[in-house]
């Protein structure tokens, strides 16, 4: 089964995105073919600053190693470096109906949010169709703001097989039915753009201020509280033992939690549950060539199997004279 | 001074392609760095069919290296043997308003002649304007219908200067005044689309068939007749020695132009000025393999320039890491 994952070179991962997607993912490298690479090149879309790009791939890369990603047991790449893919991606353009792509909403989207209505935001759909048809992945896990783009995935590998050949494994879908909900520091969804969320690197100082701001009600500490309302106590769910959880839990039942107290308790929990990933990272962060040596290794490896494909795309559609 | 331009693999050329635009290019490696490629990645927006566009591609070759294009003089190349174009042309697209593309009339004109609305017709010019830029061409030598499409390339040049520091030639178009009309059969221009035209490459009996097709007035031989008015005479200026010319001329003003035995005089002349192009074509399309070492070597060639450039636009735009 060969899964493929793009990651955004766009920095200061949370713990959202952990154990939103990072953790599966990660994970899938035990029990699948997995393919995961950083998608400069989507990025291009709304990045228009060299150093930004560049420092955001590294240290994405950094992040995913330094979390567990092991570029043994999977292919880890940076998406340009299969430049392979941009051909892919106009060959496919051909047969991608207009129609397909007008009704994307996702671009719309994009360009309400204030980024540049862009030919290459437009043609985003094409390039991820690329990427995932140029491995002949399997499956592909997608949040729900990408689900149309697999659609279009699927499409397009459906319509080239028609017209010019069975080519293309047709993608699956796969939309995780267990991935965590984890609330922000206000209690809505932890993300970005709401300015709520608990970097995954913070330490010390920094991640301390993070933890003691995560927002608890007024309800005086000896009276019973609903866990189960609570984002703090949601929190705990993911970083607490289970014999502790149930103890805290307890504790908001009966009457009896200090959300001070419990807040220091999770940000020890939470700084020992990264600590191992932190000084990995740092290591990483410290020494880029190394980071650069794996990234290599990974595309010479992705490439090998891009050229597979690409060549009997060539020679399918008559770029073979 | 660096010039460039594109050959369509849509095979059969006629004298109207021969001396609206291939004479004037083939003669361009005289006293410039031509750039001349087969652009089958183009083809493709409307071209599904492996064979014909395979086929067409060797054909368009042999066709101008039969007719006099020098390998040695310029550099000549099929589109998709540089596929870093593939590369300009996807980060290109994203310093590509959108708006720029919905503006250009060629897409809906394709579309409303039956080609399939495919985004990758409507990416047209994104394509062109990687192929002029990837090369630094300093002038293109356009059609009326191809002008706005250099527009784009020059305004994305721009663009991407302004956003990523300058980089880009800003390519000139170059509209010949000298590019003859040639009329078809009909007295219409001559088009392919009109079913009019005199293919370069006909002999014999087929050519004869053509040439004695050519419309031509009801007046009575020993009349006088206006030479400027008459479709043969258009021909004979581009095949006829200037002596000649004025005798033909004499006899259309002064009576005795007998259309029957100048049609057979015009057919000889076009018989003999494509002589050895179509015997220099023959031995091409014998040994295809000449042609793909002639296109090789060009793709080499090409792909040396290409790679300064985009070596480049990846420094500039943060893909280097």
């Amino acid at each position: 089964m060969k899964v493929l994952s793009g990651i955004q070179p766009s920095g200061q991962l949370h713990i959202g995105n952990y154990f939103g997607m990072m953790k599966t993912m990660i994970s899938n490298m035990e029990n699948s073919d997995l393919y995961v690479f950083i998608v400069n090149l989507h990025a291009l879309t709304s990045v228009h600053d060299r150093e930004k790009l560049a420092a955001g791939t590294l240290e994405a890369a950094a992040d995913f190693l330094a979390l567990g990603l092991d570029p043994e047991k999977c292919t880890f790449w940076v998406q340009s470096d299969v430049p392979e893919v941009c051909e892919l991606a106009w060959i496919l353009s051909t047969v991608t109906p207009m129609g397909l792509m007008e009704r994307c909403h996702s671009y719309k989207d994009k360009v309400a949010k204030g980024i540049d209505a862009s030919h290459g935001l437009f043609s985003y759909p094409v390039l991820m169709a690329a990427d995932i048809l140029l491995y002949q992945a399997d499956q592909v896990p997608v949040g729900k703001d990408q689900k149309q783009h697999l659609e279009v995935a699927r499409d397009v590998a459906q319509k080239f097989n028609n017209t010019f050949g069975e080519t293309f494994v047709v993608p699956e879908p796969f939309i995780s039915d267990t991935t965590a909900i984890v609330p922000g520091l206000d209690g809505q969804k932890m993300s970005k753009s709401y300015g709520n969320t608990i970097p995954i690197f913070l330490e010390g100082k920094q991640l301390k201020k993070k933890v003691m701001a995560i927002a608890t009600d007024a309800i005086p500490v000896e009276d019973p509280k609903d866990p189960d309302q609570c984002n703090l106590f949601a929190l705990f769910k993911l970083f607490a033992t289970p014999e502790r959880l149930q103890e805290i839990r307890n504790l908001y039942v009966n009457g009896g939690a200090a959300y001070g107290y419990l807040k220091l308790e999770l940000l020890e929990l939470i700084s020992d549950y990264y600590a191992e990933a932190r000084q990995k990272k740092a290591e990483y962060m410290a020494d880029p060539e190394m980071i650069r040596t794996v990234l290599r290794k990974g595309a010479i490896r992705a490439r090998e199997k891009a050229m597979v494909t690409l060549d009997l795309v060539r020679e399918r559609v008559g770029l073979k004279y």
